[in-house]
């Protein structure tokens, strides 16, 4: 499928994506919606204005001002078959084949309008976000962070195969792709093998990034209501890029017994375009193999319940070199959203549009070793072990002034599914009042 | 102070409360905001039409349609001075000796409008709660339940005596009282001390209620910003009671290493009406005495930072009977709000209007032999023992059709600072799919 819009062949945002994202722009400060098409942006909310709506996207008749709002979550709310029909209508419209050249490809009125260099419009998060939950599916990541707590030989819990462990995370610290990050001040112990628990409150010593796959949800359940597994495709929306930043010394200490807190809620970066579900299918692929028999509400229909999408981890330095610390597959999942949506709904918890769920820390088998970590945590041994930068320059955990950036792209060049970056820069901690 | 409207002299509504409330009426169907006297409720949005607002709400000039919302959270934006001028100056209204009679005291047809019998309007969610956060400050429920799990010589955690341990909960099930409860459904271990650890779903046979007391935000911080200790009070909209309702099979197995998730996540009760913080003001007791040395950020001003609420929490079985399983005052707390807020801004966490903290379960030190246990996993020893009900009946954890009624109050007889009831009946968990 070509474009006659000019996209290079390594772009993420090829024909074949067309992901959605809220803009603003000069013209527009209002935030909007927008999709990705090569170094541009299409405002779909300047297109709406200058076309027969219903006409060209008629599951839109009577939703004339959706793209106008501040978030994709009316959009989303709409339901899959509306957002698989307004995605193809678009793919349609930039095709070089476009069934209806007269609205964009040959009318260079509204391509001036409508068509804006990316790096002329302002991204915002994509979704209010009513709740955000992060779940601990990655099983590399899993075991090699027990093996470390608690041995070898417990480092998976007893429930770990049986369900998808998760927790709930914080809604309010969710932010878009470069967001400065401040790194938290916190309870710590210095020594924590000493007998004696003294913490002290200081910024902390072990600022890490977790590399995530981030989920936002469409169409919600009612509260007592389960969704069951083969449904719950059906309430997704789309897939971002997802940085759950933790301090692991705050975390050592405040964890026990009700789980992370100030160690992750200071902030969670997601990537700004959100790449819908279709988009995604071609590259389903089989997650990590659980040989534990499964309950029934957690048997999926489908094997290839994951993506083998290509996720890379980029740190770099106040001094701007950048080093691409891990190269992991997506496919490195034990579970799968649909798992996680059927398991946290199993109860009759209330899942709303907007809703963000993380996959957990995806790691590869390779380990440290074999660049597959998807955090520092893992990299470092717990900062045991330095990670090697350009320039001869070393990591246990971050520094202030260290950008931390994921990618991930499926595809061969030129059609390319990919969810641009997901960046933030690590600012320093208050000083004590 | 007396009112010139009829109130009993047991009504949790008396001229010193003045707590606030969304209600909706057959006149006024949208939900807006009330507050609650007597057996009244007074209609704001329908006296801010009928009075010249600006004069007599003076602080609300450029807010005239704050009472006409459907949350709280506009006005609860506005700070505590606000609600402060307001609170007083529905006082004033409503006070046998009122400077401004004319406006309600000998206004009849104002009066008809505005002034509703309690039974005649619907009780709403009062905020839009973006986060919910839940602490553990009940120092007797943590030993209790601690001694349970891990045994008397590690009963707390080490951090328990030197922060306010607490998790993020679930938003979107956050309702408001008289609101059904469905029994969850979810993974447990019919035999947990069995070596093989086989779980089954099915609905949960440990169904539990946590009498706690909830705290809603007023003014928020920015991210990366926290609130100082002696700052935190400014940033307090008010109380309500609050039901975590707890399935502790469910949480059993689920909880490790993460903390409660399905356990906690299928609904949290909340009475209906917010109680100001300035109306509980008179009421501040000390806490638990907490010998640890605290890190300056936790260290407060006011020795007298807990409240002296008299806690009950109500079962009625479904044939009917009801019986007051246990009776506790709110003083049962280490850990303060004011501490709270301090920690979990700690590091940054940006806190919005309308965010939700809950105490962490309320137990006296009486224990079980003293009816002071704020769930039935305390009052039960974990199943272990049953508690006695009218007409012979006994529990060890709710059964379907049961009711659980929290209710609380200050002061004496015709001043009563009271919360209302938080009440939630429990339905049956739906059949397997
Ligand atoms: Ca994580
Ligand atoms: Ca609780
Ligand atoms: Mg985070
Ligand atoms: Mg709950
Ligand atoms: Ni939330």
């Amino acid at each position: 499928m070509a474009s006659w819009v000019d996209i290079p062949p390594s772009s993420d945002f090829s024909l074949a994506n067309i992901p959605f994202g809220i803009i603003s722009t000069s013209d527009e400060p209002d935030p909007h919606v927008a999709v990705a098409i090569g170094i541009y942006v299409l405002d779909l909310k300047v297109l709406a204005a200058n076309i027969d709506l219903p006409k060209i996207f008629t599951s839109l008749a009577n939703h004339p001002h959706v793209f106008a709002q501040p978030t994709l979550n009316a959009f989303a709310r709409l339901g899959r078959a509306v957002h698989r029909e307004v995605r193809t209508t678009i793919q349609d419209l930039l095709s070089s084949e476009t069934t209806r050249p007269e609205i964009l490809r040959d009318n260079e009125t509204l391509r001036q309008k409508a068509l804006i260099p990316q790096r002329a419009v302002k991204m915002h998060l994509p979704m209010a976000i009513g709740d955000y939950t992060d779940f601990y599916a990655g099983y590399h990541h899993a075991y090699t962070v027990g093996v470390m707590f608690r041995g070898p030989q417990n480092a998976l819990q007893p429930n770990y195969t049986h369900l998808p462990v998760g927790y709930h995370g914080r809604a309010s610290s969710v932010v878009v792709s470069g967001t400065p990050i401040r790194r938290p001040r916190g309870q710590i112990l210095l020594d924590p093998q000493s007998d004696k628990k003294e913490p002290q409150t200081s910024p902390t010593r072990k600022l890490d990034f977790e590399l995530e796959l981030g989920c936002f949800i469409a169409t919600p359940n009612e509260m007592g209501e389960s969704v069951s597994i083969n449904e719950a495709e059906q309430h997704i929306f789309g897939y971002v890029l997802l940085n759950d930043w933790s301090a692991r010394d705050i975390q050592a200490w405040e964890y026990v017994p009700l789980g992370p807190f100030n160690s992750k809620n200071f902030g969670t970066t997601v990537s700004p375009w959100v790449v819908l579900a279709d988009a995604l299918e071609p590259f389903r692929v089989r997650g990590i193999e659980n040989t534990t028999p499964l309950q029934d509400y957690l048997k999926e229909e489908k094997a290839e319940n994951v993506f083998d999408i290509q996720l890379e981890v980029d740190l770099t330095t106040p001094e701007g070199d950048t080093t691409t610390i891990a190269r992991i597959s997506g496919r490195n999942l034990m579970w799968s959203f649909p798992q996680m949506i059927a398991h946290h709904t199993l109860g009759g918890c209330p899942l709303q549009t907007g809703d963000l769920l993380g996959s957990g820390t995806v790691s590869g088998p390779g380990g440290a070793s074999g660049g597959e970590c998807g955090s520092l945590l893992e990299a470092t041994e717990g900062g045991k072990k330095e990670v090697m930068l350009a320039g001869m320059d070393v990591r246990k955990f971050l520094k202030d002034g260290d950008t931390v950036t994921l990618r991930g792209v499926c595809g061969p060049d030129g059609a390319r599914v990919g969810f641009g970056d997901c960046r933030g820069r690590v600012y320093s901690a208050p000083v004590s009042k």
